[in-house]
């Protein structure tokens, strides 16, 4: 999406190639939303190190680096020698995999790449076929996002007033987002409205990478406090929700995403208010049975008990904002069940969430 | 409450007054939960400067000071001429009122005090008359929340987990506590249970002082983020939901409470965990006929874009947390329908919201 960096406007995507010194080329998320600032992997295993320290973070970003990451592996291999390349190629591939050991998306993506890669028969074929898979990959993460903007807008009107939680914006994929996508479709096709981004405590990635990312899109918006969402909704101030997830359940249509997705839907159920929940196919997970099954990572308590933010002299520290004899519990997602949920929308359309199984052939997952 | 100050545990109210040196001793909350400080204001207009800066914060624990603001002020009077003293009261009062221009608690504190000391004829009659009516005022308060504490215990069974919001604690009082008189009330009774403080952004009183408070008290507890609550409810980990209240609406059963309470009703109500506020009959609003007719005050954005805490080196400081180029809305108060509370815990009694009016003369408010 657009950037504006000293008075320029520019577009970017968080990842792209460039070929001609074999680099990846990422946007430093970790220094967002004060410094924008691009940085360059030179090797796969600097690119494997920005993964591990989430440089680059959210699904489809992590996967796009990988799929780069491994082609970057691939194309600095020297030599002829299939036996020796294909060695190359698996540490390359275990040390991609390995920065990120729960994360599914850059699996999928490497996975795709070596399939690829397999139908070359010579060493600098398969170079080249890597590098086109995971071009292939990236533009696909676009495509979708694109076409998840194309369904989604449909659902925004002028003078909407619009909640988001967390961020599932471009910042998290390759480029446009899922949450965000219906948002910049609608800006595009001359749509007025207001979007509120909750902070989403404890971490705040909606008060600085959301509202960084609007804020360059120049998008009307405002950031709440989580406490402030019902408030609103009870004034008619919100008047749709959209938001991501970070697994879906294809059997049963439940939702888990960032931790406080599922508060807002039950505030948005109570207030009759639209609910809808924006998914890359890549998260939806056709196996587990019910919600219950899914295990809800608890994180380090410090994230709670503290902030990050600038001090007054504009240096980034973190700040103990609790009471230092207590201490907490963090849960990092919960789970949205599908009655919560007015719509699932995804690059093929918007579903019910109980439809997904349903449609599972046409979605393209006929295995 | 106790307060454990360098090994020694004593018990503390958070305003006294010390007759010897015509002192009122207060806590100095600003400090908390980092440094624990008594403070002595030596005048009435140091003790009217105390509630403007917020020394000491809290409906009954401001009015107490004010109480004992008066008869400071009275009780440094020279001379016995009676009218003198009265335009010399006169002042006093203006000074104290003036502090929290909004607060009702101050008010209601002085008119008692003033009401007393029209019963003495001599000036050296009132003066006494006037300190004797300040310390009732702050020896009701305590009564009373005992009394809430009593009938609150009840519904505290071994094994639960107790969520609350924001701080209703005793140091919002003189002593006790509202929402959290019934902990203190079951753990005098040997109760063994949890406490769940929701930190309550943006100025984090649950963080800072309820579990300051409850880590004091040696009460079980731990902070969560207001996103936490749903997810918690949904796993069975909250039993019982006990808040405070800023303004009771004593015709319809609404209640007025800090940011984020309307939502935590709302998850209670989904997951049929009992949900109760617990209230001084000061914050009854005999008046007005709908929630949607108080004002809810819309306080100053920094407060979402930032947060207080100690920095690596020890030192409080504000941070700013959120993208810098947005703007932010913060809603201070949100309202609570009567459809969601399940009980008003009273120093009378637990009432059904809706029976408020009804109770209204048995209460004490035959006016």
């Amino acid at each position: 999406m657009n950037v504006n960096v000293r008075g320029q406007t520019r577009h970017y995507r968080t990842v792209t190639f460039d070929r001609a010194r074999n680099f990846v080329l990422l946007i430093e998320q970790r220094l967002l939303p004060h410094e924008f600032k691009i940085v360059a992997t030179k090797t796969f295993r600097e690119t494997a190190v920005a993964i591990r320290d989430m440089v680059v973070r959210g699904a489809g970003a992590i996967g796009a680096t990988a799929a780069y990451g491994l082609a970057q592996g691939a194309l600095a291999f020297r030599g002829n020698n299939s036996e020796n390349f294909s060695a190359h190629i698996t540490a390359v591939y275990q040390t991609l995999k390995t920065a990120r050991p729960t994360a599914v998306d850059p699996i999928n993506a490497m996975n795709g790449v070596r399939r690829e890669m397999a139908r070359g028969k010579t060493v600098e074929e398969k170079k080249l076929l890597a590098l086109a898979a995971a071009e292939e990959f990236a533009s696909e993460d676009v495509r979708h996002c694109e076409e998840i903007g194309k369904h989604g807008a449909k659902l925004i009107h002028n003078g909407m007033k619009i909640l988001t939680h967390c961020n599932a914006g471009w910042l998290a994929f390759v480029d446009i987002g899922t949450a965000t996508a219906p948002m910049y479709a609608a800006q595009k096709l001359g749509k007025k409205f207001h979007v509120f981004c909750g902070e989403t405590r404890p971490r705040l990635q909606g008060a600085t990478l959301t509202a960084w990312e609007l804020a360059q899109q120049k998008i009307s918006h405002q950031i709440i406090t989580d406490n402030a969402a019902g408030h609103l909704m009870q004034r008619g101030e919100i008047n749709l929700v959209i938001v991501g997830s970070d697994r879906t359940l294809g059997q049963t249509g439940e939702v888990t995403n960032k931790i406080g997705t599922y508060t807002k839907a039950v505030l948005a159920g109570r207030h009759k208010i639209p609910f809808y929940v924006a998914i890359p196919l890549s998260t939806i997970d056709w196996n587990l049975k019910s919600g219950f099954e899914i295990p809800i990572e608890e994180r380090n308590e410090s994230e709670v008990l503290g902030a990050w933010g600038n001090n007054p002299r504009g240096k980034r520290e973190f700040v103990r904002v609790a009471n230092p004899t207590s201490s907490a519990r963090n849960p990092g997602f919960d789970v949205t069940p599908p009655d919560l949920i007015t719509g699932i929308i995804t690059p093929w359309g918007i579903f019910k969430p109980r439809e997904l199984w349903k449609r599972r052939q046409e979605l393209g997952f006929a295995n």
